[in-house]
């Protein structure tokens, strides 16, 4: 089910230095030609859409495309019929489209069964969705798992429709077929797996999700260059169903998740290595509390699953008005965004891959670093330099209680600096791994 | 020794139906009407006027009289003689009564020993206690373990009194006779019940205890009428010496509290539920840290006893410049702030009744609530409703180590918002008891 | 190895009384006098000149002087050789002394090899060392792990010196003796040990770390008059290889040590000593968090041994600007600062000796303190006096998992008032000890 790397060996580059060496605005510019290719699709939790869209992925990354069939039973759950449509429309009296689906696919309630009608306005209405807030903004509805359909439209567009009669058409299919998700899986030195997970039914709307199915992505090409001590599994798959199908299929592989990210929050270790890398990024940030009404992070770390997941947002969902409108476009997302928060993303997996609780081998007093070429030779002066002051903290915490990160919380030190000096104590034969 | 409702079977209202319909202004009013009549009564530790009050609250709720013989060993302690009054006064020269306890009871020290003797100011001096800094009012004082006499006064009047003699009469008796205390017990679906205890032996003062006596007895009355998980015991008692009496005459009972409130404060689970409250009340309110110089509390909660009994007030004591003073009088407390006080109460038994520990039944991945007609059919709108983050929350946390009061503090939502979305998942299958 | 007091019998005195009978000007007074004799001594971590500051000492305190060989191993380090000088400067080409040894200590590296040459400044310089941003002032270097010379001097001195020969003069010897250290232990009761270290190795200094010298000794005399429970060990060791030195000979002392306070900072119930004292004394202060860069307590507290010490500072080292430089001269410490860290010392001193866990001997209910003439008589006052206070306190909290601080945090009353209620309720039968 998994795709191994087609290569002899693993590779030997290390993850620190291919964060030194990338570009992030030519890594945010790729992601960005992506999103811009991915953006006219009308994608869905199943169908062509969805399918066509992870084949896309694949010139980036070399994703295996499952389909799994209408009716298997997921949990609580039962994977729907699959959706797919090729035009939709609502004509007035003289035949012009006053709504038109090849304009945008937000037109359509997502899930609409095949409609072709004529009726008045009057009867029409009850199948209308606006956001009279944002009156320009076409809104974003779906109604997956009762039968109707619906048209979503500006409000300034409902306005300017008159009474009379309209050709209603929704030229669309929803019959037994399956649900389609990517899954891509890179081998690390051990089994302990990292599950990056991202939604990918919205239809044009590009923060979210397209932004978050494209980093996952280009995260994938970059962390399969280099040697890796977890292994590391993408999903792109359609929000709720989407994961729970997953889980559903993969129960056995669940003990093996050690941490996992759903584009945007943090759990856990996860959580605390997230905040540690957004500390010292300069970038405001906030940790927000687990909230059960995320992403599929409520399938992951609900209490009969509970997977040490969380998210990782830019912007939470919700908390800006694009969300979920037609105004989540092309001119909403940035290459240089893109490519800082692939950054976080790689410094974070840094502290994943680099944590380790470590035991001091000389615990009694301080070991005489001077005498190994760790330490100024010259006594007196007001302050210790970073990278003894880091040594020192390691060597005073490493009891096997206190993690790298952990130490890196209490001393206010960058994880990379405390990650370095915890290499040069090691190399000197002063710290010694903690075996589990 | 307790008292059970007179009916057949137990009352099938709810107390969130009684919360709804309670008119708060109304019981206040009948709640103020009840301190008038009480409050010209000289109250002490033991004694007539403590009698007659507690017969006055009968009318309200049929408690039981409890009378214990004065030298009954209580712990550390002994209940004291009881101690009578009718008549005080100070006469000058020409036979005018220039201190009457007719006028007010607190101007004679509580338990004041029986006096008649003419003397000179200079002697009595040492026998008259003011308040200087509140210069119009006069203050509470009571010297019940050592036996002594005295008379309290505004200072004012006591600047008005000249040099020479006076006639001085304090018609007092204190013989053996008994402590007397009401108390009254609503059985309700389990023998775990909650204490509610005010204490009962302040003379004319308002606030400091009458208001407190009274609440007890409305709120017996609206319990009395509702079906009710807990039982629920009230005591009026008079300060230390009768909860002291209480305690170790019911030494066998205590291990069946489970919650109790001195009319004021508030600890265990019970700070929990009346922290939760007052913070979705709109009131400013303050969680004071638990100290021993409260009133009964010090006793419920010594570490011999350590029941988890609260207190709960709206203005501490000694925390008010009226406090143990003439000010504390009728227009120091009024109807509305009564009913407002009373609401807040049923609330907090409310959170006592209905919280709980439940178990998610389907707790791999969310279970589908819309085919249950639990959930929103129409997606992609940004915000859950109230109802649906509330269950949402139920079932992430629902994993038998959070009560659904833990959950309110957790998600911010009212406890009552969270117990009725509780009992919907109850009703749908999805949530069921944890045993414990 | 250590000196018993020579008396007979234990001092019945209190640390109460001694306390409330010193007089921290006088006290401060003395120090100051001592500091002014040791100042002009050239110490150094090993060295005629540490030696003679010990003995010195001995006027106060009759310590025990110990000689290390040069050689031993300690632990992961080696005790060095032997340091002294006798003379050192830098003469100009008319034969000036433009930099002298007699006039500041400070003017040579500490543990400078022997040299005797003419060179030209430009070769010079790489041996010259200046505080450029506080141009008037010596800054204080050492080299005494890597064999080196130089000489220290003010950035004015060194901006004078022109190009041309100098003759450069050190006339010191390294050459294998002793590590001198001085220790003195006043046997308590009990053998439970408390650890006071101070660092002795610092040339003219006297901030750091003469006043730490000197307030020990001054210490250790007051507490050599007064009954303890604890035993009390002083140390005047030279920073780092002193510490190391020490507990590398005294392993089996170890689990003795129950408290260590390096004169400024402080650890485990240390820590709640002192934090308690300083927030009841008026002064600012500010509680540090441990960290690795301090002084000897970065040996006490490796993880191998693991000692509960603190450190005890009036500003933490590096955190003034006369920080190892010519400007900690006799002008910045002055007898009254003296005085007050002595008394504060002492206070904390007293918590450690008077803080115990007791149990309430009458748990149920409150005890009837007025009965045992431990309160007031008479009822209705708004404020319990504090002593009264105090007693309630101890009675709800000595239930065995409290000790005497915990109740003077918890309570916000000051740990002496804490501890003569306690005192009080011990006498009355109230309160007995908790046998661990």
């Amino acid at each position: 089910m998994t795709r191994l790397r087609n290569q002899t060996g693993p590779p030997s580059r290390h993850l620190s230095e291919q964060i030194q060496s990338i570009d992030p605005l030519a890594e945010g510019n790729k992601g960005y030609a992506l999103i811009k290719a991915l953006y006219p699709i009308c994608r869905s939790i199943t169908g062509n859409g969805l399918r066509q869209s992870l084949r896309l992925l694949q010139d980036t990354v070399p994703l295996v495309l499952h389909e799994v069939p209408s009716g298997t039973e997921v949990f609580d759950w039962t994977v729907p019929k699959e959706w797919n449509i090729r035009d939709a429309y609502i004509k007035n009296e003289v035949g012009e489209r006053v709504i038109d689906f090849q304009r945008s696919n937000l037109h359509v309630l997502n899930y609409s069964i095949p409609v072709r009608r004529k009726m008045a306005l009057t009867e029409l209405r009850s199948h209308l969705f606006t956001s009279p807030e944002t009156p320009d903004w076409i809104p974003y509805r779906t109604s997956y798992y009762r039968e109707a359909w619906g048209f979503c439209m500006t409000q300034r567009q409902l306005e300017r429709m008159q009474e009379g009669e309209y050709e209603v058409c929704i030229d669309s299919t929803l019959e037994p077929g399956h649900l389609s998700y990517g899954e891509y899986r890179i081998q690390g030195a051990t089994d302990d797996e990292v599950l990056i997970s991202c939604h990918s039914c919205h239809p044009s709307l590009c923060n979210d999700n397209l932004s978050g199915m494209v980093m996952a992505a280009r995260l994938a090409r970059l962390l399969e260059a280099v040697s890796l001590r977890h292994s590391y599994r993408f999903l792109w798959a359609p929000g709720t169903i989407g994961s729970i199908t997953w889980l559903a299929l993969n129960e056995p592989v669940l003990s093996r998740i050690k941490h996992g990210v759903v584009l945007s929050c943090v759990n856990a270790e996860v959580d605390r290595a997230v905040e540690h890398v957004l500390r010292h990024s300069g970038h405001d940030f906030k940790m927000l509390e687990f909230t059960p009404y995320g992403y599929d992070e409520r399938q992951y770390c609900s209490p009969g699953i509970n997977l040490p997941v969380g998210s990782f947002m830019r912007t939470p969902n919700g908390c800006y008005a694009q969300y979920h409108t037609s105004a989540d476009d092309l001119t909403f997302v940035t290459p240089s965004a893109l490519g800082e928060s692939l950054l976080l993303l790689l410094r974070i997996i840094q502290v994943l891959e680099e944590n380790g609780c470590y035991m001091n081998l000389n615990p009694k007093c301080e070991p005489q670093l001077g005498r190994r070429g760790l330490y100024r030779q010259m006594g007196g002066v007001t302050h210790a330099a970073a990278r003894e002051m880091a040594m020192l903290w390691i060597l005073n915490l490493s009891d096997g209680e206190h993690d790298l990160l952990d130490i890196a919380f209490r001393s206010g030190i960058p994880f990379d600096q405390i990650s370095q000096a915890a290499y040069l104590l090691r190399e000197a034969g002063l710290l010694g791994p903690v075996l589990e």
